[in-house]
Formats: C-alpha cells, structure tokens, sequence
C-alpha cells in the first residue's frame, strides 16, 4: 500500500465539548488559505508569519457573522505537525464549534482521523514513534509518575536508549557482514568473545526493559489490586467505599472480559485498578465455576490481593477460604486480609480470626461504615510510594513496545547461540537483522500502514 | 459594600476536560509576570507584545518538565477582560493542567470565580451587562435561532435599542425637571399631549420586548411541549422514542419542581422542552390528585400540547379524556392527538376514534415500533420554522431582562395615568425615574454586588 501523502489539509475540535473555550486545529500545505476564505481580520493568513496571533472573526455561508475568534498561525515546518497550521480559538458553544468545521469542510478541509496531527508530526520528522505515543500517554497520564514516564518518553529518553543499543548491534553487524563478503575463504575477522560480549550486553538491556514493564504498566494502567472473598462478605460494598469521592476513572479497561468489574482511583497519588471478581464459593453451577476461575486468574494476574473475610460467618468457613486464597498467592504479591463487618461482631470474634490468619498483612474494617478503610488507602499507596519515586530509569508502559522488544530479545538469543555453536555467519547476521529490525519498529525506523493505523486510531481526534 | 478591586491576578481552566488541547487563562496587572514565574521561553512574557504567541516550558516546583505549551500575551485593555492577560495551551492531560493552575496559585494567583473574567470585561468597560449575559447565552446556545439572538446581543444590538429608550425618557425627565425647578410658580412648561405621546410610545416598545419573552425563551430554552394522557397511555415509550438518537441534553431545567420529567431535544434544529406529566385519571389519592394537578399547569404553560390516546382503551373513556384535555388548551396552544397503540388495533378502531376527536391535529402512531414518529417530528419542527425564522427582532431570552422591562413598564403606566390626572409633577418625574433605573439596570448602568453575583455565579470556570 502506497503511504498517504498528506496533501490534504484537515481540521479537527481540539479541545472537549463544553468549555468557556474551543479549539480548532487546522494543518496542511493549504491550512492558512483554507481559514482564510472564512475569517475576517485585519491582514490574510496567507500573508502571515509564523507564531503570530490575529483577531478577526468567522462569516457563515449567507455573511452572517458566526463568532470572535483568535486564530494562531504556525508556519511548517516549525508547527506540531510540521506543516502549515492554524488553530481556532472560538466561544466554546457546539453549535459555534460544528459550523466552523463544517464551513472548514466546505473550503477544502477534511476531518481529521484520530491522531492525525501526531501522525503528520511522524511523517515529518517532528518526532519518532514512541514519542508520538508518549503524546497520548501524557494526555492520559493520572498520577505524577505516569506523567514523568511519558514526558520522559516524549522528550526521546527512551528513543535515546533505544539508538545506543541499535548503534552496539550495527557495529556487531558490520563486523559480521564484512565476514559475509569474505565468505568464501572461511576467516573470522570478528573477535566471537567480543561479539558475545556485545550481544550479551544488548540483551541484557533488553531484559531489563522487558522487566520494567510490569512496574511501567501499573503505574500507567493502575496498580492491579485483586477483591476476592466468599459471596456476600462485602466486596462490593467495600469498592464502592473505596472508590468514594476519590473516584478518578469508572471504566472497563479495554481488552478484558465483563465478568469482572474494574475501576481505576488515584489514591494519595497512586494509581490502582480494582478488580471485584465473582464470589469464591464450591459451585456445581457450571458456568459458576467458570467465574470462580476467572477470579483465580484475576488474582494471579494482580499485584496486591484483597481479601474480604465475613466475620459474621462460621470460623471453620472462614479459615477454609483464607487458606484457599493463601495458597493461590505467590510470593511477589502482597496479600492483604480485610475482616469486614467488625462492627457487627464481638471483638473476641476478631481477635480469634485474626489469630488464626496464616500471618500476613491483616486489616479490621467494616466498609458498610467506612471503620477502617482510612488506613487501608494509606497502606496501599505507602506500598506503591516508593516503587513511584525509583521511576527515574527508564519504564516501558507500551505493549507494542514490549512486544518488540520479547521478539528483539528472541532474536538476540539465537544470536548467542548461533555464536556459540558456530552457526554459518549468514545465520547469525540474519537473526541480528531481526533484533535491529524489532527495535527499529519502536521508534518507526521501520513501519507500514498496519502499526501505524493500529497505533493512531487509539488516539483522540484533534491530537 | 465597596466595589472589589481587581487587584488580584485571576486563574482557571478555559477549556473543558478531556480534549487533546487545554487552555489555561490567567488575567490581572501581574498576570505576564506570575505566568513568567513558571515560564521558560526566549523572551520573558512581561516584556511580549500584545498579541504575540510563545513557545516554552512549564517547569514544576523542584524544576523538572512540565510541558511544553504555547502562551497567548494580551496587554491592557485589549484583552477579553481589559486587562494584561495570558492563554496557556498545553498538552490536554488533568494532571498537567492541574499542577499548572496549582503552580500559579503558588506564584501570586487565585481561582477566579465563575464568570469573574467577564465580570471583568463588564467592569473594565469592554462590554455592558447584557452583552456579558449574552456570553453565556453564546456558549449554551444549541441552534441556529438561539445563537443568532445570543450573538445580536453580544454585540450590542438589545443595548442600541434600549439606549434609544432611555434617551427619549431622559428628554421627557428633562422636560419634567425643568418643570420641578419652577414648582412655585405652577407653571406647565412642557407639552402634556407631546410628553404623553413620548411615554406611550416607549411603553408600546417596552411591551413589545415583554411579549417576545414567551417567543425568546422559547428559543433559548426549548419549545415546551407538554406530554399528556391518561396513564398506561403511552407517555413515556413516546418521550423515549422521540428523543432516540437526537437526544441533546437530558436534564431537569433549574428551578423547575421534579415531579415531572423535562428533557430537550434538538429536531430539526429546532429546541424542544419535552415535558412528561404525571397520568391522568380521576383519583381519590391525595397525593396523585396533586400530581394531576402540576400536570394541568403544565399544560397551560406549554405552547405545544401532545395529547396521547391509547387506542386500546374503552371508547367512551377515550372521549371522556379528550374532552377533557380539549377544554384545559387555550386558543394560542397548538393541540395534537396522538392515537397510539394503533399497530394492535383494527383500522376501525382507529377510524372512530379519530372522527370522534374535536376536530384538531391527530397523528396514528405506535410509540413502540415508531409508526409514525418521523411525520410528526417533521410535524413539530414545521410549526416553528416560521417562528424561527423570523426572529429578526430583539427577542428577551433572559428573566432579569423581563422582570426590568415588566417593572419600567409597570413605572411608563404610573407615569401615564400620572400625566392624565395631572399629579403633582415631583410624583410623575419620580416614576420616570424608576422606568429609567429599570431600564438602565439592564445594561448594568444601575447595578449593585447582589446583582452581579447573580448573574456571575451561573456562568462557568474560565469564562
């Protein structure tokens, strides 16, 4: 497929409905003669020059005046796209907002596709594409930290690490290509314990980078806190509360099953995605259990697992459950045992179940009431804090990122091994294509309109 | 209480969440200078020309990145609000805008309140009180009509025609006055006949206003149609099923009691204020009385009555309640049966009832699947078009307005009957002088902090 020559000019709402003010964004070659046939000031935008700002206002169709406005010009290719641009600053009305784009449209203007200005910024050379997705990440990004790694990425601190690996990869590929182009006489130029020393370090980097996404994805996507407990002990009730007025986000977050409930909460600062899973109980009901394993893998799946015990139920129940959930918990998550319902029972009955509880992390609380739940948050972000605060290095939050960077890896390995058993060097620089091609991909030093499209249209329009 | 000052630098979200562009405004004599604090460009903004865009970072209190963003100067008075004022456009994420405003209000700004930019305009003198209202109106407008009228106000056509008001009664008051300064000698210097002329010629004019309210806030507001029927009738799949997919806003109109449900919709580009009643039927319940009661008034306050007949029910009931519903509509609201249900009854059925209807407009309809709908949206819409169309003239969309033209009205009669009865010349130019106060508060001629704050707390943030 032939890449789109961005010869059109397009135009999009920039800012979200309903504010004192709205933003409309126009790029192309023919931006500023396309404002033009439908502002009214005191010189042409045509004329113009870069970074100015004019006062003028916008006829509809029959000359009937249409609203004030502020328009900037950008001049390409010092512009957000690259191109020549313009942004419309207009009375926040939708009604003012539409018939502007529709008099924009009627002039030689089309709507923009989501990311389309970000997408020019690519094309044009303005920025790289992780920069370019650190655009949405930093739009999106809730909490100090998620802002800090998409800034971080935008400003090309990412792209940076990413070009010294590449640049360590391309001196190892030289030396096995000039190999290549002595083929035939079967010497090895190449010094094989230098050149393992080169691709262990590479991968090495890599690794570390595949294992920060983890921590990235948290602190971008939330902290996953599993809910899990008995039907009826309170899970629910307990999201609500904790979610409260301190509710930032309710959504499904994309890509997962609706059997589960999740909900995004900024929390002193942290981020975490809570997970309400299906009530654990022994089901005969078929597709029950299903649910009840999906809540199993929820918890797997989850950094922090809460579990809500019922005190109001028999002991014997309850130990079985918390021994159940126990045993489900690896070491690397922080299991946390919530005995809900403490004001409805005696304290003798707390202080038996919290002595029977296989010694972690245990809170008294009743969500019904809020008892409690005040020194849960605190908890739960002083457990994140200082994960946040280490964030200096670098995070990978981005799948497509990681996915590349596994496939960099893979190829990386078979490099190794192709090095250690003495693999012909066609092999070898074949398998070291593959991982430069794989971090290439990252930044967009290699793309097709498939990444790109899959890329861009996740991003809101106007951006 | 004394006038406040303006002294402080002011600050707040222009634009609303969520889009890919926010807009940060700060206005006040120091406004350059505090956006200067957290600003990093080539130039500092307290020595930029007005009207000149600067490219830059915002930096967070430790020093680190916050974004890139492009500020807007404005120097006194030619700015929005009349004083020195800036436009900060950064990347549209809440966290940066937040930290942004937060960085401000460390560096010498406070929060404006809503409106307090246009309070300003108004104080400053960029724009009159009716002309700061019409901002508002601009931005909530939702049609073509409404925009149209909010826009003719915004620049000053309502304050010319009220200006030419007051000067007519102002050469009367000087007549009057002159009379006043010879009161002993009793002496009538000026015309009785020309003075009664000019008092009932501002009258007509003021009545004029008074009358295009119903028209006005028709406009503004939505055209109130009122749903009524006995209950089970089909009221409610009706106002779901006319709303559909060209459902505007819901919400209930402020100040409105909430027994009942009031939704617009935009048809056609024309407003409508659906209003669902309770049922009706006759009713020993006290409290069910009550609602039928409301249901009655708000038959009588809307313009459109839909009178919803189930087919399905017994004939002589049906009768019964048309009659009913025919004797409550006066002669200036437009009636429309709608006889639903009709995809489960005979063509018979549907054929007696309707030659049994007092002979207005009737629509067959099933709410349910839709019979029918389309004609009768088309219906509703070609009965305002015309309306619509017309409104050339100042129309008053604005309560405030009404009230002070009801009361320069009430003070014009006083000052007519004052003239006829030849009253002592200190009553009647005490009259005119409350027609004047009236009149001029409009504008905000006249006006207190009371006044003001009323009408500022309903704008939004940043406007």
């Amino acid at each position: 497929m032939k890449p789109e020559r961005f010869d059109h000019t397009i135009c999009a709402p920039a800012s979200a409905r309903g504010g004192a003010i709205a933003v409309i964004r126009v790029s192309g070659n023919d931006a500023l003669r396309c404002v033009d046939r439908i502002f009214r000031g005191k010189t042409s935008l045509a004329n113009a020059k870069g970074y100015s700002l004019h006062f003028g206002t916008i006829h509809d169709a029959d000359g009937s005046l249409l609203d004030e406005v502020l328009v900037s010009v950008f001049r390409a290719p010092h512009s957000y796209s690259g191109e020549n641009a313009a942004e419309i600053a207009c009375h926040g009305s939708d009604y003012i907002v539409s018939r502007i784009l529709a008099l924009l449209l009627e002039n030689g203007a089309r709507m923009a596709a989501p990311g389309e200005f970000t997408q020019r910024a690519f094309v044009n050379g303005k920025m790289d594409l992780s920069q370019a997705e650190a655009v949405a990440d930093l739009i999106a990004a809730q909490t100090a930290a998620a802002h800090r790694i998409a800034l971080k990425q935008l400003k090309g601190g990412f792209s940076d690490e990413l070009a010294g690996m590449r640049a360590e990869l391309l001196h190892l590929a030289s030396l096995l290509e000039l190999e290549l182009d002595f083929g035939e006489e079967e010497v090895e130029f190449a010094d094989r314990t230098l050149l393992r020393e080169l691709v262990e370090k590479v991968l090495t980097h890599c690794r570390k980078l595949i294992e920060s996404f983890r921590l990235g994805n948290a602190i971008k996507n939330g902290v996953p806190v599993a809910i899990v407990g008995n039907t009826n002990s309170g899970k629910s009730t307990l999201l609500n509360a904790l979610l409260g007025e301190n509710r930032a986000i309710v959504s499904d977050i994309a890509g997962t099953t609706r059997d589960t409930i999740e909900e995004t909460c900024n929390l002193d600062g942290v981020l975490f995605r809570f997970i309400d899973t299906a009530g654990l109980r022994d089901s005969s009901d078929t597709i029950e259990r299903i649910g009840i394993e999906r809540a199993y893998e929820k918890i797997s799946a989850a950094r922090i697992v809460l579990a809500v015990l019922d005190l109001t139920a028999p002991l014997p129940d309850l130990l079985a459950s918390t021994q159940d959930i126990a045993a489900r918990v690896s070491d690397d998550q922080q299991l946390i045992f919530l005995l809900n319902k403490a004001d409805v029972v005696s304290d003798e009955t707390v202080r038996n179940v919290r002595a029977s509880l296989p010694g972690r992390l245990a809170f008294v609380i009743a969500a019904k009431s809020g008892l409690g739940l005040d020194a849960l948050r605190h908890e739960l972000a002083a457990l994140w804090r200082d994960l946040d605060t280490t964030a200096e290095t670098t995070l990978v939050t981005n799948t497509r990122h990681l996915e590349a960077l596994q496939n960099a890896a893979a190829a990386l390995r078979r490099v190794q091994e192709g090095l250690q058993t003495s693999l012909p060097t066609d092999f070898v620089a074949q398998d070291l294509r593959e991982a430069l091609y794989h971090l290439g991909s990252i930044v967009g030093e290699v793309s097709n309109n498939e990444i790109l499209g899959n890329i861009f249209e996740h991003f809101c329009i106007g951006k």
